[in-house]
Order: structure tokens, then C-alpha cells, then sequence
């Protein structure tokens, strides 16, 4: 549309993926020294002053694109709706506009009851959780640390529409961690399918769910993926080898390096 | 399938998206320290001994599959065929596929005539090329040097029948070094499609055929890009960070960090 685009990231915390891409279609990128948090309170204070348009989450058009994702798996499950809807939360835009989506679905009679909302915060970053825990009562900001980039936040901005949306769909929030998070990557990856790491919080929030009994084994579930494997090979690459920085590797295919020749080939084949 | 996979790869030469993936879907990835070159012979020598097969270009149902690039391609031009088709050429597979598909296409009689191919080589991989240059009659190895990592390979096994696809279809094979890979890279990128560094040799081969006379501006020439830009992050971000080894960046937008002040964002913004 020959608009110029800025992208504010926070400085090394960035999935390298979405760096490149973000370079490669050619946005500006400016990286800021200090976290997701700061860039958003930044961007809150003074994008109008420096003529900014903000188009993240804040945005309410923003929104009305994301329930597309709710509306679409509807439509795919011919509008017999799952028992849950199990997703990653961070700034809890998706909450918001999942919230949104089935008020809409419900009021236009599109469904009759609603599924229930399960929002899967990364243990590092779950101000959220925290929130539910204390029956939403007040919203407590964090400093966030996860491996999970895209949901790392420890202040999201759309807490109170999030806190509506789980309130109407009598659904829960839960935090898993990034040991957690990384173990279901690795089966999502090993299924064909592939994601990168915050998008995985969902399966490894249902697979809480269910061990706590909060999700029945009969009960019909949808697991939102947010990002595609290829937006953090990094992450990818560092479990399967066993070099992430406080995680536990439960990887059974570790890359290998050896000599040219047929016989390390052979003994690294019969390992 | 439930089969084993099994990805032998050059170390410290294979592009991140590309390395992560394998790991990722449950190969087990073996780095060989040596070129592809040194692992293709590895694998053409020893491969049966070792009970692998072979899936590579080597491998004729392989190419059967790459010819649907150019069916597809002329289907989606309704069979009216372009003047030339332009492609990344490494180890040949593509060249090889591409002239049988055109074979079997003018044979069926979906074509009535076939493009001229025209094979692009990046400078430091470019045996096929030199090949060329000499009216084929005869292939000097070379030691691969590009950053175009997948076709960085100087001793390519579909040689023979790559001569045969030109030769049919009275084509053509330049070299590009890789300031134009990159450069056209660049260029693809900004126009919202995106692909990985090898990808763009063939943008920049029409570049260069143009420019040349070779092609002439009023022939519809369509150029295949074979690898997502996710696949190479590294590289892009390098590029446009202007710290690429022996490549000059004329990339525009590079990236920036800043404190996360209002003073240092109007700064950055402004300048």
C-alpha cells in the first residue's frame, strides 16, 4: 500500500525468524534495549506524538482480524462447536478476540453454547494466571522470562477484555513451563506439523488440563498453533542439542558431527 | 510412513530454517565435515552397503516430482508457454526435471514449443557454466565457494542429462556473483514474496541476460524461486545488518537499536 512500516522489537528477545522477515519485506526495525513491556508502554505514551499508527493488538481492527481464527475453525467444525478452544497467552489479544468471535457466533445463532476458552500462559511470563488465580480481582505485572518469545509480557494490555472473554465462556487460564512448552514442540514438530515454541503452550496446556482433570479425555478440543516452525530455528535447533539454557532436552534425535568417510557414517547410523 | 529418515548435510553450510526442519520433524541429522560434494560421494559410494536410499536428485522418482513445477507453470500460463524459464542451478536437478517435463509436454502436445531454459549458477559454484562455455564438452569439478547455500556444489550428478534439457531447448547457462544474488534477493524480498539466497540466483540471471542482450525485454520469461525466505534467515538479517563477509549491502533499511526513550525513537524514526 506504499505505507512505511515500523517494527519495535525488543532487543534480543526476538524469535530471528520474524526479525528477517520483518527486515527482508522491508520495515524499518528498531531494536529496543529493555523488554516487550517497555516498547508497549513507549508505543502506548507516544505514538500519536511521533505520528505512529499502532496496529498491534491495541488496535481494535487488529481484533476484528483475529476472530477470524475462531470463526474459521467454527465453520471448519460445521459450526458444532469444540468443548474448548485451547490457545497461548501473552498481551491477550487472542483472548480478547476469541471472546469477542463467540459473543458474535452466539448472538447471530451460529452456535448454541459456547466452547470453553483455556488461555495457556508460559510460567515465566503469567501475570494473567496470577489474575485468574485471584478470581481476576486485580492484575499484578511481572517481570516476563520464557523461551516462548511471542508470549513473553509480564504487563498485556487487553486484560480486561481478556478477563471478560474467559468470564463468558466459564473458562480458565493455566501457566506451563518452558520444559513443558518445549516437550509438547518437540511432539508437535514430530507429528508433521510444526510450530514455534509460545504456539506449543496450548498442547502443553491441555495436556496439564487433563492430568488435573479440569479437561475431560471426552471432551472435544482445538489447540490454537499462532506461529510456524521457521520463526525461531534457533530454539529448535538449541533443544534437540541439548545447548537451551535452563531447559532439559527430552530429545531422542541430537544432531551429530562426524568425518566423511563410510565408517563414522556406519557408527554414527548404528548409534 | 513410520520410515526412518536419515539427512546428511555439509556442516557449517546448511541454512538454519533448513537444519532446524530436519531436526525438528524427527530426522536424524548427520553433519559431515566436508562439502556437499565430499557427502554426495560418501552417499553415491556407500550408500547400498549402509542399507540407505538414496532420495536426492540421483533419484529418478525425484525428478518426476520436480518436473510438476513446469507442468504446473505452463497449466497455470494455459499452456501457452513462456519464452524462457530461468532457474537456480546447482546440482542440476532442477535443469534436468524442467528439460524433461518440456520434453513430455511438446510430446503430448499441451506446448507447441518449449522455453529456452536458462540455468543461472552463482560465480563460486558455477562448473556447469564453464561447461557451458566450452560446448560441454566436458565438466571440471570446482571447490563451491557462495553464500548461496543450496547450490554450493561443484561436481553436480545430473550433469549429463542437464546438458541434454539445454541443448533441446537451445538454452542457455550464465554465472552471477553474490552482490547480485543478493541484491535481487533484496528485491525480491521488498516486493512481499520473500525466498532464500540461492532462490534469487535466477532473478539475477535475468538481470544479467537482459542487460547482455541474451534476453531480449519484450520475452516473457517467468524465474522459479525454490526456497522460502524463512529458510536462510541468517543471511537476510546479515545482509541488511551490512556484516555479510565479502558481500557490500546496499540494503536501505538497516536495522537499529535504541534505548526505549521517546527522545532516542524520534531520533531513529527521524533520521
Amino acid at each position: 500500500a506504499g505505507l512505511e512500516a515500523v517494527v519495535l522489537v525488543p532487543a534480543g528477545a526476538t524469535a530471528l525468524g520474524k526479525l528477517s522477515q520483518s527486515v527482508a519485506y522491508g520495515a524499518r526495525v528498531v531494536r529496543l534495549e529493555g523488554d516487550f513491556d517497555a516498547g508497549m508502554r513507549l508505543v502506548r505514551e507516544h505514538a500519536e506524538a511521533l505520528e505512529l499508527y499502532v496496529v498491534n493488538s491495541l488496535n481494535p481492527f487488529r481484533v476484528e482480524g483475529q476472530k477470524t481464527i475462531v470463526l474459521d475453525l467454527l465453520q471448519q467444525e460445521r459450526w458444532r462447536a469444540p468443548d474448548w478452544i485451547v490457545f497461548p497467552a501473552g498481551n491477550l489479544g487472542n483472548a480478547a478476540a476469541f471472546g469477542k468471535a463467540l459473543r458474535e457466533a452466539l448472538a447471530h445463532g451460529w452456535i448454541e453454547r459456547a466452547p470453553r476458552l483455556l488461555a495457556v500462559q508460559a510460567a515465566g511470563a503469567a501475570p494473567f494466571h496470577a489474575s485468574f488465580e485471584g478470581d481476576f480481582a486485580r492484575l499484578e505485572p511481572v517481570h516476563a522470562d520464557t523461551l516462548a518469545t511471542a508470549i513473553k509480557i509480564g504487563a498485556p494490555v487487553s486484560f480486561r477484555r481478556a478477563v471478560r472473554a474467559i468470564r463468558e465462556t466459564n473458562g480458565a487460564v493455566l501457566a506451563v513451563d518452558d520444559d513443558a512448552i518445549l516437550d509438547a514442540k518437540a511432539a508437535v514438530d514430530a507429528a508433521g506439523i510444526g510450530a514455534e515454541p509460545a504456539s506449543c503452550a496450548s498442547v502443553a496446556g491441555l495436556k496439564q488440563a487433563v492430568a488435573t482433570g479440569l479437561v475431560a479425555r471426552h471432551e472435544r478440543c482445538v489447540c490454537i498453533l499462532t506461529g510456524h516452525l521457521l520463526k525461531d530455528p534457533e530454539t529448535t535447533l538449541a533443544y534437540h542439542e541439548g545447548t537451551l539454557a535452563g531447559v532439559e532436552s527430552r530429545a531422542a534425535n541430537r544432531p551429530v558431527t562426524i568425518a566423511p568417510t563410510p565408517e563414522a557414517l556406519a557408527r554414527a547410523l548404528g548409534e
